[in-house]
């Protein structure tokens, strides 16, 4: 019998947006290996949607989430965890500043998403890209994407708007049902350029096409929260050795 | 524009299981009428799994959760909370004592099911029950369903193991697909014996029956979970009248 729960916390600076957070701790449990309640890893979830925009203080002058987003990471070390997960990808942008405020290693999305490639068999090849227009405009995905070897095929500034944009705003308006089409108009352009998979790498994105629908698609693509729900429990998997073995 | 936000945390007692206490965040966040995510409840998840078994304590002489969830209403409540809700129905088996050990309001699951079922228009009726063998064994829903003007239909001991937990199980074993069907046919039976509704009055019985398949049944389902998630939303709009005009 394997057990993560021996464990410490772990922390979920959560609330970009809210949806999302929760969909992270959902899809964290659904993917541990796990018979009963007590062998799943212990979550800390601040859901806190009071975090200002990541993408109007890139793109537009808003107020500087960072303060408020060190703070939360602050708080999930005092309570006990022991390895902090961001489901947020445009929060990343601030990655190295809430790294170094916290003694706590801090998973990177980005590096889970490419990873995740990796356990989809793709180790090179031309990786379409889905997410903010911050996150795309400042060349998040592409730096590391293409410092391990792909290239990238990115949306231009109105495929952003059109299809990224208009389903992420839908998801964190709760309209589920309206979020999908444009994902998968934006999915299916990607796929016409020549993409060999598709990147949702904005955390509303997956909530915008379901696992259920993804397979219609006809497409590889990887998902920012199944991925970093799969480092975070790859994580405890290797502080817990002996584990590996049962697991 | 409506805001709960500029209140406190809601903390979340979870991992009772954490699939279940995941998907009371997701379902929160999914009914609260939002536009963006700073409209949403900040929200504090306590997702641990090492709550010893409350069936198991119940009906098997297993360890006494009682200390662990008090343990863990109070951390929400140094963490910050306001409002407490507990995302299980066995362990309102427990509410009075948690209840005392804290001096947060703590919302009751039960009550909340009950609100449910008057929002759907039902106000009295007989009402077909799923749940753990322990809620069903003592009582918990029969005792404040009669008080309210309801009938109860209950499964006997066999139906209870072969429907109620060996769906049940499976959720907490991640089975999502192989829960589906022992709850389907126990909802049946419960229809069958001239239930007007059935309570889903366990947490992992929302997530054996999916929301999409729920018309197929033929029949009002009431969910602990949304109950659960409803109710908090309406505190939170109690707390701030201002905002009951908007939403």
């Amino acid at each position: 019998m394997n057990s993560y729960s021996q464990g410490c916390y772990l922390g979920v600076l959560g609330g970009m947006g809210p949806l999302a957070g929760a969909a992270f701790a959902l899809r964290l449990a659904a993917l541990t290996p796990a018979d009963a309640d007590q062998q799943h890893i212990p979550t800390l979830l601040r859901n806190d949607p009071r975090i200002p925009d990541r993408s109007s203080a890139h793109m537009a002058g808003g107020e500087n989430p960072l303060p408020y987003m060190v703070d939360g990471v602050r708080f999930l070390e005092r309570a006990g965890a022991q390895l902090i997960a961001i489901p947020c990808n445009t929060a990343h942008l601030w990655y190295d500043e809430i790294a170094a405020a916290t003694r706590l290693p801090v998973l990177h999305i980005i590096q889970a998403v490419i990873d995740d490639l990796r356990r989809l068999g793709l180790h090179q090849g031309r990786i379409g890209l889905m997410g903010t227009a911050a996150t795309l405009k400042l060349g998040l995905y592409q730096r590391h994407l293409e410092a391990q070897g792909y290239e990238c095929i990115v949306p231009d500034d109105e495929e952003v708007e059109r299809y990224c944009m208009a389903s992420i705003r839908a998801v964190k308006g709760n309209q589920l049902d309206a979020a999908f089409a444009p994902a998968a108009d934006g999915i299916a352009r990607l796929k016409a350029r020549g993409a060999d998979a598709v990147v949702l790498g904005c955390t509303e994105l997956p909530l915008a096409v379901p696992h259920a629908l993804r397979p219609s698609l006809g497409i590889t693509l990887t998902d920012s929260i199944d991925a970093l729900a799969r480092a975070a429990i790859a994580h405890y998997l290797a502080d817990q050795p002996e584990q590996r073995i049962a697991a």
